[in-house]
């Protein structure tokens, strides 16, 4: 069958008049002010082959020309972010502001000290790594845990992008962890601040919201949500205080909730499955719910 | 080591063997009879791009080529689309049976209909844009939203599918939202009916079946089913109303299940985290669980 | 604006400093020791295609080449996945101390027996097959269900992923299952033993752990938890039996968590959506949760 030139014609026209309704939908700055996601996954491939030496290089590099390696990955992963960074200044006032000559300064500013970063966020991935193999007794070594535990993966993207957030930086380490959320289940927002030791164990379905505070050796099973009570209020909540704080030693069981910008779990508590807290917990207390009522009937046919 | 040549033809014959068993996994129609899922997916990354103008272009287009640009991706969309469609119409009687000719020629008609339906899914996704921004005190602001947020993502590919469910296409609705059920872990099927100013927020675990109607203003939280009481009469059960109404107005929090074709949730009402309903709510009515009974110890040991 | 040099040396020589501590994330091994996690995805990808013959192929080929084609195919996973069991080789006590030869071989007398039981998996995933169109009113047909079902994806990496732990074939399997579980929300451990006719509905949030047993004709629901009770232990527990056994016939609803080691749930019994379960459940029974009690109020306000 032949194809009708004027058929895709009318579709063009139809689409073009509906780009032009001026909706938040339609807008179309162009293509250079916008981050670009592609580019942003990139640069998380890159932080992991400079975070974990060993593990992500897909290349056989020799010992001996090592240097140049981390070297080239981390010229690109500066160059790649620097250009990203400048994009999403328009977000930022007092940097819009600027004249674009100190705007690109500014963003490559604040490239190098995020790169100079690195070392903190890799003394801290160093104890992750400890917690998954002490916290799992299915875990085998440490390379199965880098190369397949969707938590430590998770973490590792949270703390790079953890950095960018605390330079300011919008937007990009939010892509960063919702790129991190798609391939593990686990939605922590970059915002969150996380102490060391941190052991995710499963992961799918946890979510740990913007203004969250977690100590240190905190351990946490498939579907906690560490949340907001309600957002009701939308945009006027806006940088309020809205999620909970876990303390120290704390573990929290599968399917549990902590709700709310004043609630504390106490150090060493432990947080039973399921359970649904909006107030705080005292340190050392083990909070479980109780006993459900099960009801036991006969299958009455198969 | 040397490969031996005889072990791999051993395993050949015995695989070869195998695939002569006539089982359901054993169907070898010719490959051109299937739709092809990297086609499919590749249909909707196009999609994306024509329906956000502004967000997903990955390549520099300058304002006065926009409509060729738009063009190409339209005409790109319409004939691969067309080429799948054909592919799926022998799952449809009424289109298996006719000619190839006038198979070819429904296609491209339903194609033409779908990618004119365009515009009236990308006003309602307007709508999903703002329900987002107003919801969520996370949200800086729409970029972030588009480049980021998977409660967004899913409503965008499902109600494109839904289009497709909708002109009868069997198979390729199903890859698609399945696809962005991959990416995001919201398991929305498109034969689902959603109103306008839809969100989802975080949305990992959110499963909403094929017969479940939503209202207009709706959100839900992470881990809410919109699902049937039970399956047990399998495909006996294909085509009857299975799943839930959720009216206008309605919020529905993490963890709920809600359950039924004949329940329904009246207009305005509120569903608690982790509720469990199986029968319809009145409108306007707050449903929480009674508070959990929970139990403190002193947590012995470290 | 200029790129300093100095700037992007400081920090080469900053994280080469930070390399030199010595600790598991500064493992620099040389890579040809180590497993390749694109490798085994690809492996995985050309496993889908000798499974499912008829679905998973890219390419158009005629019946006549069929043998050519399933021949290349198994030519080239038994030669890369070859590569991939003689690099994990070093984790096995008894592997590790032999020669690189005799390495080589056991390597690869291992990789041909994993595929000489690729008809036995076959014969697992028709039942699989049958199990989910029987079982999901809204499965048109068995492509839908090849193609876009999670629970199927996720299953036949595991029958595949078991084969090669039953041969003690270290990191290799959970690399394998944890691609599944990002791509589909469902976490089964390769040491899972899971019967015929298993099937999951929408999947997300599904955890499996290592030592659970799964009789025939099971049905498992989103967010199901088949785990351990604690593991407080860590190491300690390494190879102890810790999660549930499922006998046959048993279906577990959404959201529920059947806990410990000792847990046996009878033959044909049904759980029910969110039942916490830590004790053995007899055959034939029907266990429900006590209906919660729901509070209702007027909502005060929109």
């Amino acid at each position: 069958m032949s194809y009708t030139p004027e058929n895709v014609q009318q579709i063009v026209d139809l689409i073009m008049n509906d780009y032009g309704k001026n909706r938040h939908i339609d807008m179309m700055d162009n293509d250079y002010l916008r981050p670009n996601k592609e580019v942003i996954i990139n640069i998380i491939g890159n932080l992991l082959k400079i975070v974990y030496p060993g593990y992500y290089r897909d290349l056989r590099y020799k010992s001996y020309n090592q240097v140049n390696h981390v070297a080239t990955l981390i010229e690109d992963v500066t160059y790649r972010l620097h250009q990203q960074i400048l994009k999403v200044g328009k977000f930022v006032e007092e940097v819009s502001d600027l004249s674009y000559d100190k705007q690109e300064e500014k963003a490559y500013n604040v490239t190098l000290e995020f790169m100079k970063r690195i070392p903190i966020v890799r003394e801290y991935l160093e104890t992750d790594l400890e917690a998954a193999f002490e916290g799992d007794p299915a875990a085998k070594n440490f390379e199965e845990i880098i190369l397949a535990y969707p938590g430590l993966y998770a973490i590792t993207v949270n703390r790079l992008a953890h950095e960018l957030f605390l330079l300011n930086v919008p937007l990009i380490p939010r892509i960063m962890t919702e790129h991190a959320h798609s391939l593990t289940g686990i939605d922590i927002h970059p915002g969150a601040t996380i102490g060391k030791h941190f052991f995710i164990d499963h992961g799918t379905g946890i979510v740990i919201g913007e203004t969250t505070l977690i100590g240190n050796n905190v351990k946490i099973y498939q579907g906690v949500t560490l949340g907001a009570l309600s957002t009701k209020g939308g945009q006027k909540l806006k940088g309020v205080r809205r999620h909970p704080t876990i303390e120290d030693d704390v573990t929290i069981y599968s399917g549990a909730s902590i709700l709310g910008g004043e609630t504390v779990i106490g150090r060493g508590s432990v947080i039973g499955g399921n359970a649904f807290i909006t107030k705080s917990i005292p340190a050392g207390t083990r909070v479980s719910i109780k006993q459900q009522e099960l009801q036991f009937s006969e299958r009455s046919s198969l």
